[in-house]
């Protein structure tokens, strides 16, 4: 019996969101059908956010009608609040991703409230959720950003991320994600981490977000892995790094992970081959 | 007590080989200087190659010359057989880095002979060595290319690695390095592998030289560290990569080697900012 890993497609989400609007609806749509083709079984297809704030993702519904035509493909997306929830109730979205950030400079720059107001928020999502019918029944995915630093207040205490976590997890999120949103982590931090947090998680699905700011992408993931964490947001391309350095400071690449997992023996239902031609 | 981990210079040859004759030998004494004086304290500062093959080293004798100058710094130069090592001899390199392919399709492209002859060629110069007076005494490291893929051979038998491991050992080299020189490996591979050479190698060093053809780079060396190898070759800024992907295929990068390293403790002796510095 091969171990599963399962790889998550953030980059028309997270790729896109710091970039001008480069594509259209119709070129997303190809992208998302293309990458489940390849077996990709998890695609955070947009975020639910006021067009205003960020235009390129002016099209979430039209994009998340479509995701949600290809049988087999868990359609997420990000929300920030519970407005974007119930957006995506409304829709029939399979998991949404609330995000806070650990770091409270963050949080607020992120979404204008304080960290303990972003988890009463995160509250009122899981109440959404258990007041669905079972039919309709969404997941929530927690994710807690800026867990191994963050860009407005450097260095961020591991006993935060642990308190953080054991709050998030009494309000019983379906999964945990915990993100290394600037990329500042190391193997021996991802390490210490995961294991107290998977700890802390019982059985709760713990999940990782790795940005390759400083190469150290993949060497991240094998940490994680080491400690147990199945479960790895990815990019194809990597998109969303700066354009003068490829791969440089976007997330860890999607297809560079899936062979690395290959390559150990994982079983991430993915065929190499043709995520690569997705990719041209 | 900080555990001690060597990292290695060899952009100023395997990240020069791979471009047209780029730097003049100012530049290259320069940069020899500068990372010097951050804290690396060995540098492959040139190949003893014909000048006719390979341009950009025919200031071999001047670029040796100048490191000598530099009082503490480990002056390696790589030899593909007996008449490069008898040019290292003569000007007073302290390593030479003798480099054979595992691969005999690989061998015979780089060095015009089979892998049994540079073994044997290997022998005479490690005879070379033993003739020497002690103050005169040369270290020898052994190099075994693509010991985790070719791009000729394409897959690589690991029993020939330790068979020619083994080879390579009974001659009493100074030093073994395991290099994936296409950047094939993966960190399952090169734990397996690197297991098996440390525990052959009784007390003799075993080093890596990886490249990060598909990102798996600082992951590989993440997996040698955690089976014991304390040594590894990089690159600064990762030169030798395709211009048009940074980072991509060429070696290591040594700024984030070393950052990794750092952060999870390790002591590398660099000073990190200089070595930025250095790269600017």
């Amino acid at each position: 019996m091969t171990e599963k890993v399962a790889l998550r497609e953030v980059g028309m989400r997270d790729g896109l969101q710091s970039l001008p609007p480069v594509l259209t609806t119709e070129q997303k749509n190809a992208w998302c059908a293309a990458e489940f083709a390849a077996g990709v079984k998890e695609i955070e297809v947009t975020s639910f956010v006021p067009p205003k704030l960020l235009p390129m993702f002016a099209d979430a519904e039209e994009v998340v009608r479509h995701a949600l035509t290809l049988d087999g493909l868990t359609v997420s997306a990000l929300i920030p609040n519970l407005r974007g929830a119930e957006r995506g109730v409304a829709l029939g979205v399979r998991e949404l991703a609330h995000v806070l950030s650990v770091s409270e400079g963050h949080n607020q720059n992120n979404v204008r409230r304080s960290t303990a107001e972003s988890i009463a928020d995160l509250k009122g999502v899981i109440e959404l959720r258990d007041s669905l019918e079972t039919g309709r029944r969404v997941k929530v995915m927690a994710g807690l950003a800026t867990c191994f630093g963050c860009t407005i207040e450097g260095h961020v205490d591991e006993r935060r991320v642990f308190t953080i976590a054991a709050e998030v997890l009494a309000l019983k999120p379906d999964a945990l994600m915990l993100a290394d949103t600037v990329g500042y982590g190391n193997p021996a931090a991802i390490r210490r981490v995961f294991r107290e947090v998977l700890d802390m998680a019982g059985g709760v699905p713990v999940g990782a977000h790795f940005h390759n700011t400083r190469g150290l992408g993949l060497a991240n993931v094998l940490a994680a892995l080491e400690v147990g964490v199945r479960g790895f947001d990815a990019s194809l391309g990597g998109l969303g790094g700066c354009p003068w350095a490829p791969g440089a400071t976007g997330n860890i690449v999607m297809e560079d992970t899936a062979f690395m997992l290959e390559a150990m023996g994982f079983d991430t239902g993915i065929d190499l081959e043709r995520l690569i031609e997705v990719r041209r």
